[in-house]
């Protein structure tokens, strides 16, 4: 990057909010993506919407990229700063604007950690469904770029179905707002929605107005282990049948459940095949009666062992087993590679057969949990990345695995996004025309390319080789 | 229109499902606005998803204008044919193609109408929530295509919420499908969500799948008058700080009463300002709870009579008076133009009374009622559109009433569209850059300008004039 235009970069936000040097810039050459990694030129901290409208100014002037990022906790490479340019840190613009109780929303800035939405609003009675795995680190802004899902999708849906409105800088440094504190609006196309999940591609997302709810009165939690894979996924079908829709409803396999055991002694049973963790929340009287008629589906459908925990510590003992798997399991090989296929929720036991044939097919450890109520899995793939005869194999492994996904009818991620890493895949999902439509927006949009180049739309999509399963 | 191309229009779909003569296109020339007409080239009923295809490509290839129309029953001109070419009808694609119960889905044709989609999967215990006032004659395409909404919106969202896969004709020919019956996705931009609301502009809606929730067990049903505005809606707020979300929250103000009345002859109450009519459903306990502190909090803020059904046709007997609104007010003179501001909902009180005062202003007659927990209002004037001096003030007063949304934090439209009617309005929500942005889109995605031409997108922005409110 030019001297001069560096210069003036830096001068926006003032040299203390610029990172520079190569050991400084390191540290946002990655996310917690295994194996994808990239220098920026700079790292600028902005302060305020003003500060990034002459930050994006000056980008687009002579064609910067323009990473946004939050904690960098992306699974996709969807924040790496693949073409170098610009990281923008929202590390400065992380504070809570309103918390309006009349119209349930709160307005937040993109660097509000996702926990301190939840912790702000519970004080009021509030609550702020959307929960990934990593909301005690991930940022708010990141959830929107991504559509992030987490454990509560089920009863609650995700990131999307709480953005109300959005305060975006577009990529020729003017700002536009969508929505408002609205239950209902059709003033056209909806932006809103586009952005979210757009993976920073088309803006950068500069405020959030969220929708809250009455926070649920009660909750209550159970696990329901399993000889038999099918048994765990008939209990599902069986409890949808019953017109019950939990607040979490999540699967761990045995591989997992070994690693979980190993790693916190809690006493789960070392030779089961499936457990799940289905958790109600709500009026006491409902969680009463709808725990009561899971608890006994559980053991109708063959369930080995049922836990119900019968205070809100034995809940949260419960919840750990499935809350630190990734952690778990994170500690078997130096690499982790978390995956998340996803089908529709009556297709999960195929689904989970095949990650246990791909596993013996291409020798690899591979060890599935996610959220079964949504039919988003997690199969997660211990690896070494500096192997690159076994990283080969896991390549192979992944694609048969997202070929499958689409054969049942569902979709090459649920929730982390496509960024870097899928985007080879993304067309196996959407087609060729849809791959049209969507570059036709981007294009429309962002016709230099400089916000997040190289993520969603890959130079080449990977070959599909449609595998017969039986 | 050349003759040839009519010809070849009407070898797809046959004569017998092209209507081509003056007195048949002339009932396909309006929608239910009033004072606005336009005459069609054709009109074609296709049968499949090929027919459509075929049409749309000789369509592209002449440069000739696609309106898909359901029903008709748009409020805000956005299915006459302002610019002639095909009027697209679906009353021959009208099959329900599968309820799925383990994805809790449904899968539809267009031109299926919305309340046979309910009436469907109830006998399965499902439930399709939005309830546009029309849904016993709209079809659920048009839902789609203008995002409707209904009198469930608070608890339960709009048709957009429950969208969760399309086909759609492309402005090409091509057929995309976005989505899938997946709870989480992830894969590439939010497309479902761009093509919802999107007024036919982007391409044609052939095949929709539908998220579906469990019936709720019961519902409880109660009216409230109040002597003054200020009482119903801090009853409205009141109920929202006690952590309840009502299925149903909707307001009638005096003129809107006393039309029903004089309609109806149930006994309303003639000299008071405002009604609520409450709605809770879901679990038996849980409605007997909060229906219980609805009731007291609509007497302890002033409700002068508070009446609670007992019984399922009693609660029908209240919620007609609700229902039947718009038909008692449509007696009243020979035009009825039906507006939908909407605000957020702390802003209803304000909302109002600018309404009564703009009346007044204009020498008009408007009764408003609507969507109180929404913020949703139908502002209803009651004119004559062959009065031209009398229809220049009512343009006016519906200019100050979208200028006062706006400056409250509301919206031009919240759940009709904008079509041809509002088209010189949009800018004022969205601004300029936002009309950049989704002119954008429409142009990336449909270049020959063919997807219903003239709607959404004005020639010229209606000036707008800031009145400053008390």
């Amino acid at each position: 990057m030019d001297t001069h235009v560096l210069e003036r970069l830096v001068a926006i936000t003032g040299t203390s909010h610029a990172k520079t040097t190569v050991a400084q810039k390191l540290a946002y050459s990655y996310d917690a993506t295994a194996n994808f990694q990239a220098m920026p030129d700079i790292v600028l901290s902005p302060s305020s919407i003003e500060d990034i409208k002459e930050i994006v100014k000056v980008c687009a002037k002579h064609q910067i990229p323009i990473v946004s990022r939050g904690s960098g906790t992306n699974l996709a490479a969807g924040t790496t700063p693949t073409s170098g340019g610009v990281v923008l840190l929202f590390n400065r613009m992380n504070r809570i604007l309103e918390l309006d109780q009349e119209n349930l929303t709160i307005t937040v800035e993109p660097g509000v950690i996702t926990q301190a939405i939840n912790e702000k609003v519970a004080s009021s009675g509030l609550f702020y469904p959307p929960d990934p795995s990593s909301m005690s680190i991930s940022t708010i802004g990141g959830n929107v770029s991504e559509n992030s899902g987490g454990l509560r999708g089920l009863k609650y849906g995700v990131t999307r179905d709480y953005v109300k409105a959005l305060k975006v800088v577009l990529p020729t440094g003017e700002v536009i707002t969508t929505g408002g504190k609205l239950a209902k609006d059709v003033a056209g196309y909806d932006l809103t929605s586009l952005f979210v999940g757009s993976e920073g591609t088309l803006g950068v997302i500069a405020e959030i107005t969220l929708g809250l709810i009455p926070e649920p009165e009660t909750k209550k939690t159970l696990l329901a282990f399993y000889n038999e894979l099918e048994q765990a996924a008939e209990t599902v079908s069986s409890i949808i049948a019953a017109k019950i829709v939990p607040a979490t409803l999540e699967f761990m396999d045995k591989g997992t459940i070994q690693a979980v055991e190993d790693f916190m002694h809690i006493g789960l049973p070392a030779d089961c095949e499936a457990m799940l963790l289905i958790e109600q929340d709500g009026d006491p009287a409902v969680v009463e009666k709808d725990m009561a008629l899971v608890h006994q589906l559980c053991l109708e459908l063959g369930a080995t062992s049922v836990q119900m925990a019968k205070s809100a510590e034995e809940a949260a003992q419960l919840s750990i087993a499935r809350r630190v798997a990734l952690s778990a399991l994170a500690r078997l090989r130096p690499t982790t590679i978390l995956e998340d296929a996803t089908v529709p929720r009556s297709e999960i036991a195929k689904m989970v057969k095949t990650i246990q044939q791909v596993a013996v097919k291409y020798d690899l450890l591979i060890c599935t949990f996610g959220h079964a109520g949504d039919g988003n899995l997690h199969p997660t793939i211990l690896t070494d990345e500096r192997d690159e005869e076994e990283m080969s194999r896991v390549e192979a492994a992944f694609a048969e695995i997202f070929d499958r996904a689409i054969q049942l009818g569902g979709t090459i991620t649920g929730e982390h996004g496509v960024g870097e890493m899928k985007s080879p895949y993304l067309e196996w999902k959407i087609g060729s025309e849809g791959m049209a439509v969507m570059k036709s927006i981007k294009q429309a949009m962002d016709p230099l390319n400089i916000m997040n180049p190289g993520k969603m739309f890959a130079k080449d999509t990977k070959k599909r080789i449609v595998v017969q399963h039986e």
